[in-house]
């Protein structure tokens, strides 16, 4: 990054994701972009490689503390714990930037292709969890199931906490799907 | 369906999925699916819209069987009840057309353009589970998580149905996969 433009990476984030609300995200060109953020061009494609990629450029972060915290889960933990564990230490991140999450939520839901790209995403978390769980001995099945279940648990609890109006934190949205998640699995 | 071009439809697929696993679905071309089926290019396009299609026709009628499955649960059927019905109905038929099943598993497999495909198709079918599930009354968050909880089970199934050496019906798998998710979600 240049001396010249400090923090241009968030300027570029911010600007992007007000004029994807503000008139569409097809709509919005990078010139426009940078225009808003008082950069160039220029210095865009120097931190994204087009204007897709400011909305899932914190996606390889997110995967890494997943999978780094299922690692790093205590040896007697159960699977869904490890799970668990991961994804409050993510729900923690977002919280901290919860008006951002909200926006991008609002940019992507209103967009079938970023709904596409976050969907497959989704997957990806999911199967960098399955397989830090099989690194920690956990059988093929068992590592899928869990990883695919907490991912479900998480898409839930995510919608709820961008969609409500009060001021609950994520990471209470996450307990409560993982506890609704028992209660419907146990009806079987 | 022209009376001249008995079961072209099926012709075509045969062929195209014959073709897919030869030589790779992005090297093979309408033209060659065509001429292996011993038909027109003008045939295939009265039945597919291109050579993806194929491979993607049947999602609506799975959906359709999903959601009816739910729709026609007994009234006391819990959620989980719901969708393990409607995952064993759709189980039913794809044990029908194992072979055919098997191949375009193969041939998604290996292409992240169609796996991508097959991610939405899954996601479009836990949307539409979640929805059946909502209409006779299930609350929001419990219809999302169960019909979310039920397209992992059917995903870890399936895979296990198709890279099995032995002769288990997808049935057998499902059955199994629900009570691995049960045993994973209750270890919290």
């Amino acid at each position: 990054m240049s001396r010249w433009e400090p923090d241009a990476r968030g300027r570029l984030e911010r600007a992007a994701l007000e004029l994807y609300l503000e008139r569409g995200f097809e709509r919005t060109s990078v010139a426009e972009i940078a225009e808003r953020a008082g950069l160039t061009e220029r210095t865009f494609f120097r931190h994204y490689t087009d204007k897709r990629e400011v909305l899932f450029a914190g996606s390889s972060a997110l995967q890494e503390l997943l999978v780094d915290t299922v690692a790093r889960a205590p040896g007697p933990a159960t699977p869904m714990e490890a799970v668990a564990a991961a994804l409050q230490a993510a729900a923690a991140v977002l919280q901290e930037r919860r008006e951002h999450a909200r926006r991008r939520h609002a940019v992507i839901t209103a967009n079938a292709e970023l709904q596409e790209r976050e969907l497959i995403k989704l997957a990806a978390l999911a199967a960098g969890l399955a397989d830090a769980l099989r690194q920690r001995g956990v059988d093929d099945a068992s590592a899928s199931l869990a990883a695919e279940a907490g991912i479900a648990v998480f898409k839930v609890a995510f919608r709820r906490w961008t969609e409500q109006a009060g001021e609950k934190d994520l990471s209470e949205f996450i307990g409560e799907s993982f506890a609704g998640l028992k209660a419907v699995t146990a009806g079987t």
